[in-house]
């Protein structure tokens, strides 16, 4: 955390520089939504959670990000820019809900830590929007309506309706009433992506749940196969649903974990196509520091809910490939991006998609699930 | 050429299969726009100029296709689509001019080899949408009017204006009086991308030829800056200006081989950054077969406008590193993408930005111009 506590705060206009080089310093002025929204989230939750966060200076950064969000990211429709100049002059807006689902995350978090309703009112009126386009697929300023193009439910639109539901759920119980239903309605979407009686878990699939034709239908990301399930993990536990727990772990933690890992190299395949085909993305065999990031939580989480050392001997593997591969000693945060064969092909340490978020999310996550197993085994006498 | 003319004819619609594996198999179905506009116009091309392919199964096939593309590729108000299915409905529109540019080529190329004055008709008045669009900067669904995006002029907008001015006057001369001042034009904003004293050819700059700022600013695309040397140097042949020859030499072919060329594996970096920064791009580092056959026809052509003996030894260099690492022996067709250290990375033939295209068109180029060389040389003396 400290590298983005000394590098990326903008002093002068509010929020954070995003591209930070190797040792901080800021090679682009541009602002990134997705990594503004992550960010907010990260200090807030870390403020929330962790003493030894709990102070008003990070507060104090996080809102005034949180505000330079507000004031510049959101559109008079509530649709989010993807890109902002360091002054808030919009850039690029995406075709996507992404750049508002991280604007909720920031909202619902910063809001928990302030108190102050506001930020409450903003998380919850831009779930409203959210969950509204995506039942009706009406977005402003979205895809154009081509007739050719397939019906597709990408994997990462309920993931990210889960992921926010759940994160205004928890910061707010009351509106669990109007918003809870959401939860079991993703998580049936979800499971439409176990095809193939249960071979695989694909990206894209129709929303009647039948597998696309061609690349687009083939494409497995397992890293996100893996957050997934450590989505619908957290769920069947709250539910207490047995059969869920089980799907989560057979289908979407050890089913991804098998097919992308790689067994020269060690890492998680960016993409791979499901006949074995390469797949277009010219980044396909490279690895990525966030799939291994998912599968850290994704592990250590399924050991926790069911003891079984199989799993704790997997997060050992991938924490261990991790650190290794990944984390930078000298100047601190993790690279992100590394060839098939692990060697570091960006020098950079925050950029257009990677900022201060899966990296401390992880390991504060890591860290709280193992001292709460620590002490379920102490309690169990079997530590 | 055979690879191409065996595999992706689709019988069934009209129009060609793209997407071909290693042995030529189909592995998607749906239609790109850019690489069916290239089809015809190589398909045509070779017909027009090389007694082999002057067959009419040939032509009728390159026919169909171009019939495919006026129906199902443009829309009313003349903006044609990226991709399309296989029957040709309509499935992405991108916000730029590429797809109707390589329908002006197509069309111009068909043009000529039938006869038929309705394709000189379809060329000459998408060109004139195409010069319009450019120059007024109102693309019917382009980019959205933000108020933070950076006026921005891509090496790649010029470039396709003199290349598609160049085809449609090679084809109809008497279409020089409307366009021929367009290909002066488009040079002035092709070398306002010389910057820094000389010492580099960026990607992006501003419409007055200054750097624009962050890493969109520095990047270098270096396949890209040659494949403007040999534009240019076609060009200052074409006017007889010794001072753009020179430029064209010194700062679109010799300078960025300098820089774009790997010392340690050979082959062309896709992308670099000015000030040495990671460029953000993923695939920056990979080597792919299209600069590499740009290579290959700016040195020969330098070497044979100037018969300067280190223009022709870094044509075969390049030549041989591209023989050695792409060519596929075995089924045909280059491979198109290989990782730092020249291993194929991606093992399909054509996808959604490779096709019949430049490989054949290189090796038609380079072979026209050594058997006009031997003829210089003969003709000189010195064979």
């Amino acid at each position: 955390m400290s590298f983005w506590l000394i590098h990326s705060s903008d002093t002068e206009n509010g929020g954070f520089f995003n591209c930070l080089a190797e040792d901080g310093s800021v090679y682009d002025t541009n602002k990134y939504v997705w990594m503004l929204g992550r960010q907010v989230w990260t200090y807030s939750r870390l403020y929330n959670e962790i003493e030894a966060y709990r102070k008003k200076d990070i507060l104090d950064v996080a809102q005034k990000a949180a505000e330079f969000l507000r004031r510049y990211a959101k559109r008079d429709d509530s649709r989010c820019y993807f890109s902002l100049t360091a002054d808030g002059k919009p850039v690029k807006l995406q075709r996507t809900i992404f750049s508002e689902s991280f604007y909720v995350m920031a909202m619902a978090e910063i809001g928990r830590a302030t108190g102050n309703k506001e930020y409450e009112d903003e998380a919850v009126e831009m779930l409203r929007c959210i969950v509204k386009w995506h039942e009706t697929g009406d977005l402003p300023d979205g895809h154009l309506p081509l007739e050719g193009r397939a019906e597709c439910s990408p994997l990462s639109s309920p993931m990210i309706i889960l992921g926010i539901v759940s994160q205004v759920c928890y910061c707010f119980p009351q509106h669990n009433a109007e918003f809870g239903h959401w939860k079991k309605t993703a998580v049936e979407e979800i499971l439409k992506h176990i095809q193939r009686n249960g071979t695989v878990i694909l990206e894209n699939v129709t929303p009647q749940g039948q597998e696309m034709s061609g690349s687009a239908g083939r494409l497995m990301n397992p890293g996100h196969a893996l957050e997934a399930g450590w989505f619908l993990l957290e769920y069947a536990e709250e539910i207490g649903s047995a059969e869920l727990r089980n799907i989560a772990l057979e289908k979407f933690i050890k089913l991804p974990y098998e097919i992308g890992w790689d067994k020269d190299h060690g890492g998680l395949f960016y993409f791979l196509d499901a006949d074995g085909y390469t797949p277009v993305q010219l980044e396909w065999n490279m690895k990525l520091w966030w799939p291994i990031c998912e599968a850290m939580i994704s592990f250590l989480m399924a050991y926790k809910v069911t003891k079984d050392e199989q799993f704790f001997d997997t997060f050992k593997k991938v924490m261990k490939y991790a650190l290794n591969s990944f984390k930078d000693a000298v100047h601190g945060e993790w690279y992100g991006y590394l060839n098939q064969r692990g060697c570091v092909t960006h020098n950079f340490k925050g950029g257009p998609f990677k900022g201060c978020f899966h990296v401390p999310r992880t390991l504060y996550m890591c860290q709280k699930m193992l001292n709460e197993i620590i002490l379920e085994l102490s309690a169990s006498g079997n530590n």
